[in-house]
Parts: C-alpha cells; sequence; structure tokens
C-alpha cells in the first residue's frame, strides 16, 4: 500500500467517525469551558472558509506567492489530473510555470468563484476539513469539486491539503457543445511529485469525490456507486484511454483510488 | 380554505414574528444558559445549511437513498410546479421514478449548486427556515429559489419541507435563446399527491416567492408586488396558457397562491 | 487630496489593522464578558452577510424601496463605473432612474447571485465588512466584486458603503464573444453625486479591488500589483479611451485610485 493510497484510506476512515450533529464537547471541565469550545470551533468553520475563498480570489488574479503564503510547509496539492505537489514551495512552482509569473494581465480571465461549503473541525481542535466547489471561468468554464483539510499551526489556520478533482470542464462554447478531460500528468509542466491520487474522468464520465463527512442524519460514511466510470490511462481519445473507460473498478466494485497506470 | 393554502398563511404570519437582527433569548435564566443558547442557534444554522448543501451534492450524482434520508418522515417536496409529494417514501420515490435509479451514470450532468442562503431559527430551537438559491447545469441551465423549513428532532436536524420554485429554465444554448416552464404536474411520472401550493411561472414571466423572513432593517414582512405576472393552467403554448398570463391574481392584488386549475 | 481619495487610503490602512485570526477580545472583564463578544462577533457577521444576500434577492425583483432600506441614511453606493451617490434617497433615486419602477415584470431577468463573502467586524463591534461577489444573470452576464461597508445604529446593522467594480460584463452570447465596459458616468441617468472613486477597466482588462482584510496566515496587506491595466478615460473605443490603455498608474507604480478625466 503506498503512501496516496494511505492517505485516502485514512480519509475514509474520517467519515466514521466524525461526530453527528453538533461538535462533541469535552464532558470534563466547567460549562464555561465547554461554551468556549464550542465557539471556537464556530470561529474556525470561519477561518477554514476564509482561507478557501481567499485561495479563490487570489487565484483570479495570479496572485501567486500571496496564495503560497495560505498553505503549511509540508501542504500537498492536486488539480485535476495533474498529480500531488508537495510542499509549498512546489505549490508556488506550480502555479508560476503553470499560469505565468505574480500578476493579473490583459486578456486573461481565472476567476475561480468558491461557494458551497461543508466545514468540519476535528474534537482536537487542530484538523480542519471543506468540501467544496467552485465555478471556474475563464478560456472556457469548469467545475472543480474540493475535497481540503486545514491545519491550525501555533493558532492560525493553513491549507494542509487541496484537493480538486473537475466535475466538468469545456470551452467557451459550453458543455452543451463539447466537454474535456483537463487535465493529466504530462499536459504541461511542471510535473508532479506523485503521480495522481486518484483516477477519475470528468464529464460525459463522472467521479464521485469521498465525503469528509458522513450523512448529516443517519450519520453513516458514504459509499461511493458502482457503476462504470472509467479510469486514466493516457490522453483523451487514445485507443489505451479508450479501453481504460471499461477498466479500473476496485475489487469491491467501489471507484478506484489508487496509483494510475504509467504509460 | 385547503391544506396547501393554510401552509402558505402560516408560513406569510411567520416573516411578520421573526426576530429583527441576533435571535432574541430567554430573559429568565443565567447568563451563562443565555449565551449558550446563542451558541446553539449559530450552530443550528450551520446544521440546516449543512443539510441544504448536502443534498444538493447528493442531487448531482442521483445518490436518491441518502437524500430521502435528509428529510423528516413527514417531509413535504415540491420541485418546480410538479406538485406537492407528501412524505419521506414519496421524496424517494419521486427522484427514482422521475431520474432513474440511484447512482451517476455517463453522460449525465446535473449540478445542483447551493448557494447564498438566509438561514433562521425559531426561538424555541425546533424549526428553521432557508431561502436560497441553486444554479443547475444539467441538460440545460436552470435556477430553483428555495425556501425551505427544517425541524430538529431528538437532536438532529432535517429536511422538513422543501420548496423550489424555478426563476428561470432553458436548453444549454441559454435564456438568451430560449426559456421554457420546466415543470407541471402531469409532465412526467410520479404523478403529486396534490397540485402545487403555488401558482407561478418562470422567465420570461416571473413569481416572487414569499420571503421567510421580514425587511433585516425595517423587520417589516415582503408584500408580494402587484404587476401581471400570469399563472399556470397547462402546458405552455396552449391557448389556455395564453389566457392564463392576463389572469390568476389574488382579490388583494397580490400574486396567487392557491390551487391551480385541473383540466 | 479629495473626499473619494480620503475614503481610500482609509481603507487601505485598514487591511493592516484587522486582527489577524480570531477576532481579538478585551482583556479585560470576566471571561464571560469575553465569550459573550466573541459569540456576537459571529453574530454579527451572519448579520452582514445577510444583508449581503438580501441585497442580491432585492435586486432580482426590483425591490427598490425595501432595498433602499437596507443602507443606512448617509450610505455610499458606486456600481461599475458610474460614480458615487450619497446617501439613502439617492441609492433609491439611482435604481429607480436606472432601472425603472419598483416590481419585477415581463421579459426581464436581473438575477445577482451572492456568495464568496468575507466578513469582518471592528473590535468595536460598530463597523463591518465584506468582501463579496455576485453572479448576473440578465440581458447578459455581469460579474461584480464588493468590497462593501456595514454599521450597527441602535443594534441594527446597515449597509453603510456599497462598492462593486465588475470584473467582467458581456452579452447573453458570453465572454468567450465579447466582453463589455459596462458603466461610465454618463452612460445612463441619473448622473452621479462624485466622479468614480476608482478608475478601472472590466475585461479583458482587469482591475484588483484592494482587499480589506490581510493574507489571514501572514497578515500582510494586500498590495496590487503593478502591470499595466489602463484607465477609464471616456467611452470604449473611442481614441482618448485607447491611449487611457496605456496610462494612469499611481507614482509607486499601482493601480490607480483617483479623481477620473472629465471630458
Amino acid at each position: 500500500m503506498n503512501k496516496a493510497l494511505i492517505r485516502w484510506s485514512a480519509y475514509a476512515a474520517l467519515a466514521a467517525t466524525l461526530p453527528l450533529a453538533a461538535p462533541a464537547v469535552a464532558q470534563s471541565g466547567s460549562k464555561l469551558d465547554a461554551l468556549e469550545t464550542r465557539i471556537t470551533r464556530l470561529e474556525d468553520m470561519n477561518q477554514i472558509e476564509r482561507l478557501q475563498r481567499t485561495y479563490g480570489y487570489f487565484v483570479d488574479k495570479s496572485q501567486w506567492t500571496q496564495l503560497s503564503e495560505l498553505f503549511s510547509d509540508d501542504a500537498t496539492l492536486e488539480i485535476g489530473g495533474k498529480g500531488l505537489f508537495l510542499g509549498k514551495p512546489r505549490v508556488l512552482e506550480y502555479m508560476q510555470t503553470a499560469f505565468g509569473p505574480d500578476g493579473a494581465r490583459e486578456n486573461m480571465l481565472a476567476n475561480h468563484m468558491q461557494f458551497q461549503s461543508i466545514p468540519d473541525i476535528s474534537e482536537d481542535g487542530t484538523t480542519g476539513w471543506i468540501r467544496s466547489r467552485a465555478y471556474v471561468m475563464g478560456g472556457g468554464w469548469g467545475l472543480p469539486l474540493y475535497e481540503n483539510a486545514y491545519r491550525k499551526e501555533n493558532g492560525v489556520w493553513k491549507i494542509s491539503r487541496l484537493t480538486g478533482p473537475f466535475t466538468m470542464y469545456t470551452s467557451a462554447q459550453g458543455w452543451g457543445v463539447n466537454a474535456l478531460n483537463n487535465t493529466w500528468p504530462d499536459k504541461f509542466d511542471p510535473p508532479p511529485d506523485l503521480p495522481p491520487s486518484v483516477i477519475y474522468l470528468t464529464y460525459p464520465a463522472y467521479f464521485i469525490i469521498p465525503f469528509h463527512y458522513p450523512n448529516p442524519v443517519t450519520g453513516k460514511p458514504f459509499l461511493p456507486d458502482t457503476d462504470e466510470v472509467g479510469a486514466y490511462a493516457g490522453p483523451p481519445g487514445t485507443a489505451i484511454q479508450r479501453e481504460a473507460l471499461r477498466t479500473g473498478r476496485m475489487e469491491n466494485g467501489t471507484q478506484p483510488i489508487f496509483q494510475p497506470p504509467r504509460n
């Protein structure tokens, strides 16, 4: 079992243990302490939402240095199917190499509008998670769905893992006309530190990114469904990719979460 | 006065009684208890927003069983002009009959992106309301505007009423090219338990769904305006529907909220 | 230094002094008082978000009188490049003159969908700020980015400054086909009380509206970058405007914030 797979297993286990409704508070200690903990959780959730929304405003205008400062030193970043980038300096390198130097410029639209966040904070108050979305307007349209993690270091929340597979990606003509597999590891520089942790395809195929939180009413963790989904194996339109559309399921029938094939 | 109308009257009365700014807290009891109540209200608002956003993520991927579990046993659901479905089992039947079995599939995009929520909690802490929106990307575009209700049962919030009339509904070509009346009771199976509680039309006509909350500054409840709006009477393009565009106002001139004509 | 410039200087200074992470609470007073202050800040943030989202719902349906009541008596409003309107009565006059009388009507779509808010409250609890966005669907598409201010008067929050320059504005055909400079002071009636406080252009040029809050991790205020951006000098397509695309920077190289040229 490799590192990336371990990460995702831990992630699935998380959903089963998160508190169901209101955050649990320690039974020990005074009522005042318990209330303070609950207030802190509410503030924490606001803080991690602020990080995620600010990330969006910085992408809009290519503020890469400011953006990289939102990440912890050992953060990981994985956008689309490009693979994993490890550590804050690599986050900055990825952005500046793939999208150009810091600073907005004419003829570029890169709006990353952020919304629909589901924030959670661990019982010890040092880890956070958000499921959320962006609606991207740029050369075309894109819809990343994030499942991110955050860490509180010396009282300050930082992004510790950003994971944003795309639900749909298309040109300015819209998804009624065409839809694209937006990224794969060798599509553009820089190359990732690790291959993608998740193999997925965008619309007209689909991928259900695991939920970090359980069903808010039943408390049951989300189990991905078992329909055919396909997997990334090479650039779209190639024979290997056509074949991959019929393969790639886990033994238990759920969607694949493992190392992609290396060509 | 039928049941559906009673529901909407109660709804309008609500807006007049909601607390104006910060939630009111009981004057009796200790300051500590009062603070706890305020914290609980903030947590409650987060919880009902979580339900609404999770509903969106489940619709995206046809997770109908999981979605139905977000509802109370006696919940009502009313989407577009399709009519009222009564009870959790009917919520599930509606989804699975109208949109297919549980599970995402290829060539289907059903993104229900949720945002702009205005949550409120009753003084006794057991009822909640949200006004919010979805931006739907699927076969085309759609813009439902929700006014939903939530109930806390044994410490767990559930959706007790989902009401989502569409502001605009169009094909993939966009609202600059065409706009459609998206649903009416007999458009697709299953038939509803009750006809629509609200008669409304989508763009290029309009409907102002009553606000559950008063103006946040003046505290005055919202009164719908009195311009011509038309009403649903039959499928778009029929003679009866063209006639209905000029009719359908309440005696007091406000937009109609009553049983639709049955053809 | 004129009034408008003074406003923006104060605004930049603000970002340098806002508390970094959780809102600071007075060290004096009991722990209970400190907790109450933190709860009040959370409620305050909810209230100013409610104002902003309600503003959006009112614009949707031309509820101009209700909308104007969300503003303080001395509020300022500045949308696009139209200039500054001073005071609540002028907010109402602007809306009713530019967009017609109160009330929705057929064939009009003016959805102002609000999201991605970053709320902040001053330490004394009487001033608030939000950075947020709207996604406008009407005759075409538009993307305002707000940096607004709010004031608590007798326990009730009101909008005290609304500032919404457009990132992008286009026809129903979309930004892949065309993009427009949406407003300038003399484009439509009524004329503003003051010229625009900010000179900016929309896509395919750009403008970075200053952030009211510092980087959430480093605490450093945002400094606009120094690339060429151009300035508003006259209607798009005129010789004076083409020339202006190469001018208009402050001495320190940042984007211009000053009185526009008067033709």
